[in-house]
């Protein structure tokens, strides 16, 4: 067999250059996700993994990648995410490991009168870095609102425009195996809008939904500072970030705010935990 | 050189199979496109081209494809695009040929009561079928608009669900050398729905957009039957087909219309030929 | 309450223009399909939904859509979904209903030499339209291969561009109840490129797959037909199309092949039903 | 009229959190830039602007950002799309402004043997940062390459899987109205792959590139690397951060190697200054 199979990847390099990362990316791969209630689901997950290269080494064993996440594809959750990271960090003997996992979340919600479920789609994110120093966990959420322009309504005799948002919430638990989960992320997205969606509504509902968003207008700077509140007070998070915008019903453009990754202050968390 | 560079794609077929489209697609090709006034402007087209294969031969030489479009890059338009799929056709020895071509197209556009010029963006799309017994030739365009809900406004006592929608119009000239151009199909589009939605707006604009979309609420079915009143008034269109979607700001789906093509009714269109 | 929840789309309408479609898109929702082996796997679907609209009537009530959906989405596949188009035409009082559902489903292979199993992802789709005259229920497929530039192993001294191609196969069943499945048709996608491709390759699989593909190599047209005769062959399929992308390795776009909705003849199936 | 046009965004806020980011983003507007030979090419490009908000305003007037926009329309470049953001910072009152403006930009290439010329499509961006302190201006561009893989080559007794690459560099020059110019960005890429892509390539094209592309295969890390080494020589770039993904032939999965901002080292560059 040709060169018995030469590993080509192991080869040493001299051209000095280190990789911050080298993996794969927008695998889909079916992983079952604790379910947050001790059950778990199967998501169809995208996929991106990478680990550090040293400026010696030619290249990285992707195939080992898949090893690894095929072994850890059926107990997926937080600290699970970071448990996978750490084994494939020593098992490419590599200094750093990240792992990325994306895929649609479904939740049951009531229309807010009839009472009638369907489920909402959320699209929630996983993402863990791992280095022989420390490790990073980051809990993200993607969530639909609805929301209507103060400045419309202010500035008009009747009506204000409104349109679909989107509110991104990136989390860091402050324990990373502790009980903070999607759905509780979700909630602080949903209710800092100015009305959340639904996939059904009978007229009743839409009458509700229609005056409760148009009695609690918000710009997309009140929306994300909305959020940020709500995950300062929140008790288990370190760190956030916080993204929103909104699909704007009277332009063919998007308005957003975003928060950057912020840390909690003590003082603000800490009050909460009691 | 090995085989002397052998025509493989000239080779016979035994399969007994002929196919209908043999070409290229997603090309991202610099087009010069009449802009209607009797000047052009550049665009950066998508292109897809093919043409039909009979049983007997093994494949078509797709590097021809770029030959043709080459030639006519600097010279495009509806009826010039109806010229190149007929030398494609010719060049290739095929029954068949078509080619569809977008790009994103801008107009100037005064906000409503300031006056304040921006451009809005339109997705347009050429698209020509040539058969040695006829041709076919579609001029489509895609135009955002505001649209607000009747159905909200009429049960709430304050407010209505509003969202961007999408018209897309899809029209065949009855003269494809004719003088209807995307400008045309854009008004129509643009004065079918709610209201036109624009770059920039002032708070006196938005006022004005704000309340004439709340005065003037329309469904998806709505405004799908609105444009094809139009089109059928036009005079210069002899089959149309039409698609609304709305991205609801009160559920995370959109809703939408279809009117499949449709031939203008004779006396519907030769009345206003007068 | 605001005119009592004035029914707005049960009006009537003057236009005279009846709607072949109208209904919602880009619906995300959990679906339990059935798995072809007797059980169920949840997916995250994305769904079209619609019915037709008469001439008379202003809107149709698209909360009905969701009510309908949630009832059946723990029953799905092929005869089912034609089920519940039935039903939702028959709610609607339209003449005909249609359907489209799309998910990622996925199915574990085996690497060629070290057997190593990993997943692959695969796009799924079921269509189904019903009129109050007959019905019509399309499976298709979209499945990625490798595939091997015949040209271009033909006038190199050595080497040969290859590329990642996309087949897509949608099939109608002669029984919409019968045991045509998605993994059939995946089968015969998967077997008619110059390779099948995996998530996790060893460098024993990679040489394997190397040389396999390089032996067969595969013009888009060559994979059309053999898929197109593997589907005659089959005995399960009353009609089908197929269509072949290749993301050029060589180019910035892809070429592609495409055979449109084909009767399979009665006398090439009904041979293998022997 | 409506309370004269209440200034709602000019209102106080007391929540005490300022934003970094309130701004408008997926807006498509034509743009002419200078195309580094002294001449403007019309672009469609698509733009994010936004600035920084204190915790004691409300809102950002988002109008305004479009008025910027289209004052600096017609003299886009690299030093401009400072200046653009400079104006919209100071206009707008805040700390720190910034807009991303990306656009494809197209380049005559000659095929290597028949010298017949055809456009290649390349994503470009500009993005420029600017603070009361400093600025920032990243030049962007993404261009695509063919890849042959050197594990497969090594270990196979025939043929070697390759496949689409895409290769995206970012730099910051040292002087932001120097000669650095996209075209140079992309010359760097396309040379770090094992071949450059072409839109039109005839037979003996293809197989000149199909031979030196198997004569040259590279991994991801080394194309990565190739980049990284020539970014250093260059002499007008301060940092750079490098993404090469490789749409691998043979899984349904991406392979890429990154190298995130790094400062060119001083030493490196300057002696290619002289």
């Amino acid at each position: 067999m040709k060169q018995m199979l030469a590993d080509v990847q192991a080869k040493p390099d001299t051209r000095g250059i280190s990789l911050a990362e080298v993996g794969i990316e927008d695998l889909h791969y079916p992983l079952l996700i604790a379910d947050g209630q001790g059950g778990k689901r199967e998501v169809a997950a995208t996929v991106t993994m990478s680990v550090s290269l040293t400026a010696d080494v030619k290249g990285a064993h992707l195939s080992r990648f898949i090893d690894v996440l095929n072994e850890w594809r059926d107990q997926f959750g937080p600290g699970n995410t970071l448990s996978m990271v750490d084994e494939l960090r020593r098992r490419m003997g590599s200094r750093s490991a990240r792992a990325k996992v994306s895929f649609p979340y479904f939740l049951e919600r009531r229309a807010p009168v009839s009472g009638i479920p369907s489920f909402v789609d959320y699209a929630c994110e996983l993402e863990a870095t791992v280095l022989d120093t420390g490790f990073e966990l980051t809990q993200q959420v993607d969530v639909p609102v609805t929301s209507v322009c103060p400045c419309s309504k202010a500035i008009s005799d009747r009506g204000a425009h409104n349109q679909r948002g989107h509110v991104t919430i990136g989390a860091r638990p402050l324990d990373p195996r502790g009980d903070l989960w999607f759905d509780d992320l979700i909630d602080i997205a949903e209710s800092s809008g100015s009305s959340p969606v639904y996939s059904l509504l009978k007229r009743s509902d839409e009458r509700y939904v229609t005056m409760a968003a148009y009695d609690n207008p918000l710009f997309v700077e009140d929306i994300a500072r909305n959020v940020a509140l709500a995950l300062q007070a929140d008790g288990r998070i370190a760190e956030y970030r916080v993204r929103i915008v909104n699909d704007e019903s009277i332009h063919n453009h998007a308005a957003y705010a975003a928060i950057p990754w912020t840390a909690v202050a003590t003082d603000s968390w800490s009050g909460n935990g009691d």
